[in-house]
């Protein structure tokens, strides 16, 4: 069995984002040599999320407004009670349950694979701060 | 290490519907010959799901009536900025994001290692096209 | 390739609740003895749930206040078709949907290759009867 770690990182200056990081995930895929297996790729931090969807522009207009009302941003502590840490990142929290936190992602042939459409997408819910997603590719 | 991957076929006529896919997976732990290890089932396109949950007709209902309160259908471009390319399924990529592109399960003796009412289920949210579930397994 | 199953038991009182379950993952990697591999944690029961997110109980708090927004409890028939079964929990089978079923994550160097607040939990959302959580670890 083979194995190959690697860590993406991220600085996104806006609080809310959404960047396609399947380019970087084929490239570890390649490097690690492995033809069948599996790849884990997870935000590494709990105010983000790694997913899978569309890379369509109006379509990550569509999420952001809607995580905003399933779990809309307030700083104050009434609404959150997290807040009353001093943080002010509760609905990051939230939001990242919605999208998830991983994806895991089959290699065939040498390569992931995705069906048409297939992207993956690095979700950041609290940014202008360092973060990072881990790959993890196991098999032979 | 064993590896065996297959493709499922669906062509739901309804927008929405849920299928019971388990007996299909089992086929493919058994063919695979994996006594030890993980199979990785997901929905290849990004208005579908899988999910492991109970096999009743209403709680189906139930998640059906849930996930339009939560992400109506609405084709019009006004509430989705996804409909402004011409698609009218945004609301398909919210609802695939609340249940889920994936299922990860355990092979133990040969068997997906399940509780006693865990059921694996393919969920449509934009039908009445060809769509594929990825089946992964890898092992010993 | 090696592999490691486990399975870890709960009896808890409350109808919702979050406890921590990361020794009890990171025990099992130990007893392992996997250095490169992946662990799948799953809840076996289909009203609850295994997440990873930050070890504050406000946040907990949060957590369950949004759940029971978004998928109240009612145990009436009415509401929820589920409960014309004679069962009055088809909120949790809801709320087990957004917080997810599993995680799977790297081990590396004979470790949780986890960020910085990254901790494992096990969500209950129809408490008062036996549970289990599943630990599969397979590597090498």
């Amino acid at each position: 069995m083979k194995s190959h770690t690697a860590y993406l990182s991220f600085d996104i200056q806006a609080r809310m984002a959404f960047q396609n990081i399947t380019t970087q995930v084929e490239a570890e895929v390649r490097q690690s040599g492995v033809r069948e297996g599996l790849v884990l790729v997870n935000a590494m931090h709990i105010t983000a999320s790694v997913f899978i969807n569309d890379d369509e522009p109006g379509l990550h207009q569509d999420y952001a407004k809607w995580l905003e009302g399933l779990a809309p941003f307030d700083a104050s502590p009434q609404r959150y009670r997290h807040n009353r840490t001093g943080e002010d990142n509760a609905d990051a929290h939230l939001k990242r349950q919605v999208m998830g936190r991983e994806v895991v992602v089959a290699i065939t042939d040498g390569k992931l694979d995705f069906g048409p459409w297939e992207q993956i997408f690095y979700a950041e819910f609290d940014g202008r701060r360092k973060k990072r997603v881990l790959v993890k590719i196991i098999g032979e």
